[in-house]
C-alpha cells in the first residue's frame, strides 16, 4: 500500500495549485461578479470574458491543457494538444489534479478539463472516425470550440434509458433527430458548436442496442435551445444548461458515432470516467467550503469567543474532516482500480453515491457558520452548493448508484440462495 | 387534550384555502414567471404586478386581511382593518391559517400577513405612541405601505446583539443613526416606506438596555439601499432582502419606539411571534413539497415501475409523513403554550431549532424525486428549499436556539450540582 | 386545541408518579440486582421476588391497578378489578400514566399493566367466551396468573403473517396445535399459566381468515418452553421471552377465542392499543435516559468543567428533549384520534416507526454521556437500551410501519395516476 | 498510490483466514454457548477452554502467532516467539490481518494478539527493563500468561488524566499504589498474572510528567478485583472486564516502567497502535455483520420476495458497504502514515473516532434484518454490537477524538487570526 502521489502528479497538482492561486484566483470573484451584473442590467451574461480567454491561452502555454486525457489515447492528439510532458495521465495522477481545479469554478474550463467537453472529446478520441476527430476532436482539443451532451429528457425517468423519447431515425443515407433535451450544460457557450444527441434508432432492438449517437451541429436546422435553465438559482454561466428541441434535423449517417445503436456501450465508456472527474472536482469544492468555514469561524466572534468554540463547531468541522477524507480515499481508490482493471463500474458507482452528498453536507454546514452570508453572493457557497445538489442526480441519481452497489454486493448471495432453493426442490 | 381546531379556525382555514386554490394558484406561477422575465431582461423586477393587488383587495374584502393581528389587540385596529368577524386570533387558531398560507409564496403578502410587516405591526401595535401609529400603522394595516426590520449586520455576528455596530445616538431632540445593515427583508418592495432600525444607543447601559429602536423613513437622507441580496441565487421578489447604509440619518427622538434603551425589550416580544409565524409557514411549505413528492413519485415512471415503488422512495415519504406531523404538533403545542401561559420562549426555540431544518430535508426528498426538474424553476422547490434554508439563520441559528432548549432543560441540574457542590465544600 | 390533560388524567399521573418514586424506586435496584446475583449463582433467577408482590398489593389497593383497562368495557371488570373510580380510561387518560410507568422496568408488572398480559386481557375481554373470561380473565385482572402471546416463530418472517408455520387444525371437537415459536414474552415467569397461540386453521381460505387464536394452558401436554433468549444479553426477569415449542396439543374446540379463522381480525385490535402502550412508555424511558444523561453531564468534571459545557453535549442534549417532546405529541395524537375515531391504524404506525427509534438515539446519547459506566448495570442505560432496540422488531419492524404510513400518504395519488392513466388510454 | 497489500501482508491475510474458516469457526459458537451455559448454571464461565490452549497451539505452530508485532522491534523476541518469516509486520501489513481476527470473537486471543495483551506487550518491549522483559514480556509473548490495563476509575472522567485520582507513591525504594480501577479488560481470564496500573506520582509536577505505569502482580498483597462487569449485558468471557481495587499494594520502584513520572509518554505510545488495531478489527466485524445481513436479507421471503427486496433494504446494504470501504481506507491511510511518518496522532484519532460508529450502525442494520433472532445469542450480532459500541468509548470517546481531529485541522487559521488580530491592535 502507497498513498503518495506519483512525482509527476505531486508536479501537476502544485503547477495547478499555482496556476490557481496566482493567475485564476485573483480574477475569478471579479468575473463572476460581472457575469451576475450583466445578467440583472439585461445584457449579455453568457458573451465569453476575455480574461477567460487569456487564462485559457496561459493554462496552454503551460502545458496544464487537457491533463484529463487519459493515458493509452496520446497518439497525435497528445502530442498536439497534449499535457505537459506529453503523454495522458492514469486516473489516479490526474484525481489530485481535477481535486485542485475543483477548488475554482473557472479552473476547469481555463485548462479544457471541463464537463461534458472531457467526456465528448473522449466519446471522439475513442469511438470517432477520422472525419469526425478531423472536424470535432481538433477544435476542442484546441479549446477553439465547445459542445454539449443532449441525453437527458423533461419528460421521462432519465435514470432508466428505456424510457428515452427522442429518436434518431435511419432515412437513406440521413439520420433524422426529434426530440426533447434538456439539462443540456454547455449550450449557453456562444462557442458551443456542437452536441453529442442520444435517441432511439431502432425500438425493436434489444433494449442495449436500441439507441445511436449522433454528432449534431448547433445551428443544424430544426435545433433551438429554447431556454438555459437555473439549477437552484444559478444560470452557471458561461457554460450552462439548456433546453434543447431537435424537431426533424436531418443529418448524413456520417454523423452517427461508431454506427447505429451503439449509444448505450458507448455512454457507459462516456460516463464512467465524467462521474470519476465530477467526484474528483466535487472534493476540492468541499475542501474550499471547509476552508471558508475554518477561517470564518476562527474568525467571526460571538459571546466573546470565536464561533469556533461554540457549541458542536470544532465536532462539525471535525466531521467534515473525516468526511472528506473518507471519501478523497474512496475515490482514489475507485481511480487506481480503474488503471489496474480498466473498469471499476461498481466502485464508480459507489462514489458517485457518497461523494456529491458528503460535498453537500460539508458545503451546508460552512453556510451554516457563515450566517446570512453564506447564502449571498459574497461567498462562493451557495453556488458550491448547487453544483453539489445537482451532482446527485446529474450522471444518476444516487438512488440508482446505490442500485449498482447492491447488486453486485449481492450477486453472490442470490446465487447462492437460488441454489439453495433449487437443491431443497429436487429432494 | 384536543386536538381539534375551533370552529373558527377551521373556518379560516378552509376559507383561506379555497381563496389560494381558486384566486391565487391559478395566476402564482404567471406571476413568478414575468417577475423572472424582467429581472432577465434588465427590466423592473421589482415593479408591483397588478394582479397581486387586485388579490390583495379581494382578500381584504372577504375579510382575509390581517389575520395575524393577535387577540387582545384589537381595538380600533381590529374594528378598522381586522380580521374575518373583527377579532384577533388565538396563536393556536392562526396555526392551520398561517400553514395554508405557506404553501404558497405570494399568500402571506396578498392576506397581509407577511413577514417582515406582520412583526413590524406587532411592534407599533404594542409600543407605538398614537402619532406612531396614525403615520405608520394605519398605513401598514391597510396595506398601503410596507415596512423593512433593520438589524443584522455583515461584520458582526447577529446572533450576539452585543457585538452590534449600528449607532442611534442621542443629540439634543434628534436621534442619529449610522449603520450597516443587511438582509433587510421587504427593502426591495416599491411601497417599503418605513424601516425599524436598532442601534446602539448607550453603549455603557447594561447590554439589555444599550440600543434602540427606531422608525426611519426609507426616503430619509442618509439612508440607501447598497443593493439587493440574493439568497442561494433567489431575490424573492416582491419583497427582497437589501443590504441599506445609514449615514449620519437625523430624525425626531420621537421616532424612537418605546423610548431609547428598550430596544432588547421590544425585539424579544418581536420576534417570538414572528418565528412561531415561519414555522407555521414552513410546515405549509413542507406539505408542499410533501404532496408535489407524492405526485411526481406516483405518476413518473422508471424500470416498469411508478418510481415511488423503486428503492427506498416509500420509506422517505413515509419519514417526510412523520416528520411534518411531528414538527405541527410541535408548532401547534407552542402556540397553544403562547395562548395559555402568555409566552414560550423555550418552546419556541425549539419549533426555530425543529422546523426549517425538517422543512429543508423533506424539500430535498422532493427535489431528489423530482430529478433536475426539482432544482429549475419549473416547480417551487428550489424556491422553498432556499426559504427553509434560509430559515434555519435567519431570526437566530439552530445552534443558538438549541442553547435555549439546553440551558432550559440543564437549569435545574445545575442549581442542583451547585448545591452539592457547596454542601460538599462547607463540611 | 387543549395540550393538557384531563384532571383525572392529571390525578392518576402524579399517583403513579408518587408510588413509583416512593414505594418502587427505593427498591428497584436492589431486586435487579438479586436476580442478577441469583443468576450468576445458579439460582432460580426467575422466582417471584416477594418485594413485588407486596407492591402489587400496594398498587392495587390504592386503586392503581389495571388502568389500561379501556374506557367502554367497564363491565363488572372494572367494577370488580377496576381502576381508581372505577371507570376504564382513554386512551388520551392513559398516555401521560402509562409514560410515567415507562421510566421504571417493575412498574408496569407492579401496576398489573404490562405487555403481553394487558393485550391478552383485552382480547379476553372483547372477544372471549364467558367461560373463558371465568377461567382466565378474572385471575389475570387480579394479578394472580400470567400469560404469554405465542405468535412469532423462527423460521419465518413474522412480519408476513402469510407466512406462519404453525397449526391449529380442528379434529372433531377438539383442536391440535403444532409449531414452534419464540420471543413469547412472559413465558418465564412461574406464574405463566395460559397463551394465546396463533396457528393456521385452514391454509385455502383467505390469508385474512386462515388463523386461529387459541388459549393454551402451559402446562397442557405437549407445550414445552425449550429456553428463554436474550435480547442484547438481556433475559429481561421476571418476565422474559421464551422458545416454545407445540407438539401434538390437544385442546377443546372451545378453548379457540371467538371461533375458528378469525385470528387475523383480533391480531389486528389487539396489537394496536399494545403499540400505542409501548410507545407511551418508551417516551417515559427516554426522558428517564435523558434525565440522567443531565444529571451525569452537569456533575461530571473533565478539563475544568462539568462535561455538558463541553464540545456539543449541549446541543445533544437540546435535541434529545426536542426529539422526546414531537415524539410524545405524536403518541398523545394517535391516542386521540384512537379516543375519538375508534381507530386510527396509519398514526399507530407512525408512531411504532418513530417512538422506538427516538427512545433508542436518546439512550445511546445518554449511555456515551455516562462513559463505561453506561454501558454496565449501574445504571438502567443498557437495559433501557434493549428494550427500545428490541421494540424497533417487536410488533412489527420500523419498516413494515413505514410502510403502512407510505400505503395511506399515497392511496389518493395512485388513484389519481390510475384514473389519469385509464383517461389517456381511452382517448 | 497503489491500494494492493505487499504480498506478505497478502499472504498472511490469506492463512489467518483460512485458519479461522478451518480451525476456529467450526467450534466457536459451541465454545460461546458452553461458556453461557456455564454461566447460567453458577460454574466458571471463566476457566480455560481447553479447544482454546489447543488453538492457540496450532496457530504458534504455524507462525501464525504475535503477529501484530511490529516493524523494529524483531531483535530476540521476534526470533523465539515472533511472526511466520520472523520478522514484525509494518501496520500497513498488520491491517488486512486484524481485519480478519476482527470477524471472530475468539480469534485474536488465539493469535496472542488481543488487547490489552498487545499493547502491554508494546510497552514492555519499548520501555521495559531487561529484567522486566523477562519475568513478564517472555511468557506474554509465549501465551502462558496474560494482562491488564488498569487506567480507567469510576469516579473520574477518564478522558481527562489529570483527574485520575489514583496513586503510585515512592517511599523509600517502593511505590506504593493505590486506587479504584474498573473495565480493567483481561483481569477476568485466570491466567492473567500481571497489570499495568497507572497513577500519580509527583501531583505537583507538570501535568504530563506526573503519572507512572507500574507492573502489579495481579496476587499482590492489596490488590483486589471487586467484579466483573457487563457492557451491555455482555461478561465477554474469557478475557472480560474487571473493577479492581488496590489498596496499599507495595512494590519494589524497579516495578516502575521506565522510571516514575513518564506514564503520560508510555500512554501516548501505547494507546496509538491499540486504537488502530482495534479499528482494524471493527473493519472486519462490520464485514461480518453485513455478510450476515446479505445472506439472511437474501434467504428470508416475506410478502412473496427475499426482504432484499423490500423497501430500502437494498440501499441500507449499499449503504453499509460503502461505510465499511470508506472506513476501510482511512484505517489504511492511518496505518500507512503510522508506517511512514513514525506518528499519526490526528489520523489515529480520526478512526478512532469514524470506525466504532460506523461499526455500530452497520451491525445495527444487519440486526433488524435478522429480526429478532439478531438480538438473540444465536448469531453474534448482539455480541458484535456490544463491541462496537463500547469502542466508543474505550481509548477515549467519539467525542475527544473529534476535539483532537479539530485542533489539527484549526491550528493553522487559529494562527492567522491571532496574527491578524496582533496586527491591528498594533496599528
Amino acid at each position: 500500500m502507497d498513498f503518495s502521489p506519483s512525482s509527476r502528479a505531486a508536479d501537476l497538482t502544485a503547477a495547478v495549485r499555482e496556476f490557481i492561486a496566482t493567475r485564476i484566483a485573483p480574477v475569478e470573484s471579479q468575473i463572476h461578479a460581472d457575469i451576475a451584473r450583466r445578467r440583472l442590467a439585461g445584457e449579455d451574461s453568457w458573451a465569453v470574458d476575455p480574461r477567460v480567454t487569456e487564462l485559457q491561452a496561459a493554462a496552454r502555454a503551460e502545458g496544464l491543457w487537457n491533463l484529463f486525457l487519459p493515458a493509452g489515447h496520446e497518439g497525435p492528439y497528445a502530442e498536439r494538444y497534449g499535457t505537459r510532458g506529453g503523454a495522458g495521465l492514469t486516473n489516479s495522477d490526474y484525481a489530485p489534479v481535477a481535486e485542485e481545479m475543483g477548488r475554482s469554478f473557472l479552473a476547469p474550463l481555463v485548462f479544457n478539463c471541463n464537463a461534458p467537453d472531457t467526456g465528448n472529446m473522449e466519446v471522439l478520441l475513442k469511438y470517432g472516425s477520422a472525419e469526425q476527430k478531423d472536424r470535432w476532436l481538433d477544435p476542442l482539443l484546441a479549446g477553439e470550440i465547445r459542445s454539449a451532451f443532449l441525453m437527458t429528457e423533461p419528460e421521462v425517468a432519465s435514470s432508466d434509458a428505456s424510457t428515452m423519447a427522442a429518436t434518431a431515425r435511419i432515412s437513406g443515407d440521413e439520420v433524422v433527430l426529434d426530440g426533447h433535451k434538456w439539462w443540456s450544460t454547455g449550450v449557453g457557450h456562444p462557442d458551443c458548436r456542437v452536441g453529442i444527441f442520444m435517441g432511439v434508432t431502432d425500438p425493436d432492438a434489444h433494449r442495449y442496442l436500441r439507441h445511436s449517437m449522433v454528432l449534431v451541429p448547433m445551428d443544424a436546422p430544426g435545433v433551438s435551445v429554447e431556454r438555459m435553465l437555473t439549477a437552484q438559482g444559478m444560470f452557471d454561466e458561461p457554460l450552462g444548461h439548456g433546453e434543447v428541441r431537435l424537431d426533424g434535423v436531418r443529418l448524413p449517417v456520417s454523423n452517427i458515432i461508431a454506427g447505429p445503436g451503439r449509444a448505450a456501450e458507448i455512454a457507459q465508456g462516456r460516463l464512467g470516467p465524467g462521474r470519476v472527474h465530477h467526484c474528483m472536482r466535487l472534493i476540492g469544492l468541499a475542501e474550499l467550503a471547509l476552508d471558508l468555514a475554518c477561517r470564518r469561524a476562527s474568525e467571526r466572534v460571538a459571546f466573546g469567543k470565536p464561533i469556533v468554540n461554540l457549541g458542536g463547531n470544532r465536532e462539525r468541522l471535525a466531521e467534515a474532516r473525516i468526511a472528506i477524507d473518507q471519501a478523497r480515499l474512496l475515490v482514489h481508490h475507485a481511480a487506481w482500480k480503474l488503471d489496474t482493471e480498466g473498469q471499476a463500474a461498481v466502485e464508480v458507482s459507489a462514489i458517485k453515491a457518497a461523494v456529491p452528498r458528503m460535498a453537500q453536507q460539508v458545503i451546508d454546514m460552512a453556510m451554516q457558520l457563515h450566517g446570512g452570508a453564506g447564502m449571498s453572493d459574497d461567498f462562493p457557497l451557495a453556488g458550491a452548493y448547487a453544483t453539489a445538489r445537482a451532482l446527485r442526480l446529474a450522471d444518476g441519481p444516487d438512488e440508482v448508484h446505490l442500485g449498482v452497489v447492491a447488486r453486485a454486493l449481492l450477486a453472490p448471495y442470490r446465487d447462492a440462495a437460488a441454489a439453495r432453493t433449487t437443491a431443497e426442490e429436487s429432494r
